[in-house]
């Protein structure tokens, strides 16, 4: 029944391209007429280049989950789709990234891969993002590195990775799939991965402490749904928002966890929760963030400015006549909540396509749970 | 058809009260048959004082926005049915308070009063929590007091009431319906009212500002709804977790709005989102409520104890089969939300009963949108 889906998703996504982008589409008729031939006599489908692009920008307009949608319509789509092999993938991959980075500048970019047919499945990226720190599982059950990653880092070292140099910011290498062969791992050139060291404005041994964080952030284990067609490898980065790491990736226990150690440092009464110690690390951890990327250049928002953006951005959709479906528990930001305009107010989920999908099968790779 | 939702309800409500505890109960058909017989006969039935003591303390295990229930089984029913005037009300409404406040160690207390009946409905509290401070509209489209009680503060005028002295924090009178009769205004005596002036650990200056807040939350507009009976005045209260005051109270930008001025008096950039200034001012505004509630011996709780509470919670409900029904959005807290465990991870929000619940009509009558 798998035929029947394609072609109805098909239908749906064609009237809609063609609904928001009524000139450029051609004659509708006569351009679904060869899609529904298309599918009937292969199973599925090629979308044009303009119809590749209007799919993955409303994909981003429809990511429930993202304070960012502002700027859903200026994002770049690098069309990759004669791309299938692993090593196409990582050298695509390492060319996104600079172009992504541009300088510190940062643009939001899509690079989209050859799609699953019914002949072949598409090549796959395993890790969940295209720049991610090793975590080295240690002996004595510690981690060298970020926790976050120990399974894809294993992943990595039993496909012959020989390792980083065992810093806890060691870039891993790219896990890739080419169609049905085996994943190859492939080194990021350097000046693929703009990284920035953690200084703090006034706390000044903050940057003895040798904290650095990449850039871009690229997330590339999520499959772009479009019309009946799934591209599975589609890495799409935007900029940061500070939370994400001040907040997230240093603080949460499970990650980075350096909240006790920064309060101890900042002389905080780490013995009681009544002290706040927690809040108040995490707010000048956030601050050191947002001064660091400021001070090498490289494109951050923080999550007030952020806050008032996506507002904003509901009041532009929906004067367009437009929902704009959002997941309230990933919208508002991981600290100072009810600060921000986005806490004080309610939204529908929503569950439009096109979309970004995570397959749970691509959440199982990412995190290594896979015997190689 | 109100009679037939009366008698299911009423059944699955002592369903559950007769496995819960079933030694207690008496003879469950002989019980059951009874309820139904008398709702026959006059459209509703009473609820002995068990049933209902069971009935409030599950409404609270059942309310999903409340992150204060590992202490559900301990809360000190009031049963007071047989007040149903607006006197009487407000009476007992000073009682509950005194003992709910004891002397500082507070108790979690709720008083129930008559019920609404096919014959009359029960009496109404207008306020929506027994202690709110006014907030008196400004000519000049400011507001003196707490910007969230204007609209009760001007009812309480239109009925009478002359006005406090004039202070950001003047106690409201509690506005109380008895029945059909109309409403009428009480001044709450001091004796009941314990308020804690706010100051902080380190920064000297801000007892000078004069803040200060009541000890105890009483919600008092909320309905408890137990098996088909309805008891619109049914306050009930807990003890504070302070971003309940630091980070919603003081901070919301329609309530006190104090992070601007706080912030400035810090010394800090309120000309960047970027230097994190509402993040530092409400960390130090949090502190200050804990530190001032600790001072005066008052019970307050924090964020992070609380989070750790409420998954014990859960653990501890799990355990007895029980599912913990939770509304994220509202049980992970307003400042800090990844630093707290309940953040990382899902809740179904569940719609069980008994249940506290906002009836439109109260929401409305506490934002004073009524003609008087
Ligand atoms: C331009 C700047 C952008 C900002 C500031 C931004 C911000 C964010 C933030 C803060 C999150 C939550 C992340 C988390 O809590 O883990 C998020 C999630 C997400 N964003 Fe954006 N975003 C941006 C660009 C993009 C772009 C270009 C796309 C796709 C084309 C996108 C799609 C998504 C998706 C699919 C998620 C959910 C990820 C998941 O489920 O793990 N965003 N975004
Ligand atoms: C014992 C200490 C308690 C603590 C620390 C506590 C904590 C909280 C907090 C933080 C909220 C969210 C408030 C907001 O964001 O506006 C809440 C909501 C709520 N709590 Fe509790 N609570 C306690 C006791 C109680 C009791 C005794 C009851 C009922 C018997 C109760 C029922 C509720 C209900 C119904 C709500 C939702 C209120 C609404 O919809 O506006 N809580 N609680």
């Amino acid at each position: 029944h798998k035929e029947v889906d394609v072609r109805a998703l098909a239908t749906d996504f064609l009237r809609q391209y063609q609904s928001e982008l009524p000139g450029v589409a051609g004659d509708p008729r006569q351009r679904l007429a060869a899609v529904l031939a298309e599918i009937d006599a292969t199973g599925t489908y090629r979308h044009t280049h303009e119809e590749l692009v209007f799919g993955a920008r409303v994909a981003w307009r429809n990511s429930n989950r993202c304070i960012g949608r502002l700027y859903w319509n200026s994002l770049q789509v690098r069309d990759r789709r004669h791309v299938a092999t692993a090593r196409g993938v990582a050298l695509e991959a390492a060319a996104h990234l600079r172009v992504a980075t541009n300088g510190g500048r940062i643009r939001p970019v899509i690079t989209v891969f050859a799609p699953d047919t019914p002949d072949r499945p598409g090549p796959r990226i395993w890790n969940d993002q295209l720049i991610r720190y090793a975590g080295y599982a240690r002996p004595d059950g510690g981690v060298l590195g970020d926790p976050g990653n120990t399974g894809i880092t294993e992943v990595a070292r039993r496909l012959g990775w020989s390792g980083g140099p065992g810093t806890p910011f060691d870039v891993l290498p790219l896990v890739v799939q080419g169609g049905a062969e085996p994943p190859r791992h492939f080194t990021l050139p350097a000046d693929a991965v703009l990284e920035v060291p953690i200084v703090h404005p006034e706390l000044d041994w903050l940057a003895e402490w040798g904290l650095r964080w990449h850039a871009v952030p690229a997330i590339s284990s999520m499959c772009l749904e479009i019309g009946g067609v799934c591209y599975p490898a589609a890495p799409f980065n935007g900029w940061y928002m500070g939370t994400e790491i001040g907040a997230r990736n240093f603080a949460d226990t499970d990650r980075y966890d350096l909240l006790p150690r920064f309060a101890d440092r900042l002389g905080l009464d780490t013995g009681s929760d009544r002290s706040l110690w927690r809040d108040r690390a995490l707010v000048e951890l956030n601050r050191a963030v947002l001064h660091s990327f400021d001070l090498v250049g490289a494109s951050i928002t923080d999550h007030h400015t952020e806050s008032r953006r996506f507002l904003a951005h509901i009041e532009r959709e929906e004067r367009k006549g437009r929902p704009v479906p959002a997941d309230w528990s990933w919208i508002v930001p991981p600290i100072s909540g009810s600060a921000t305009g986005v806490f004080h107010r309610y939204y529908d989920t929503g569950d439009l396509t096109p979309a970004y999908v995570h397959h749970p099968e691509s959440l199982a790779l990412a995190r290594g749970e896979t015997l190689v």
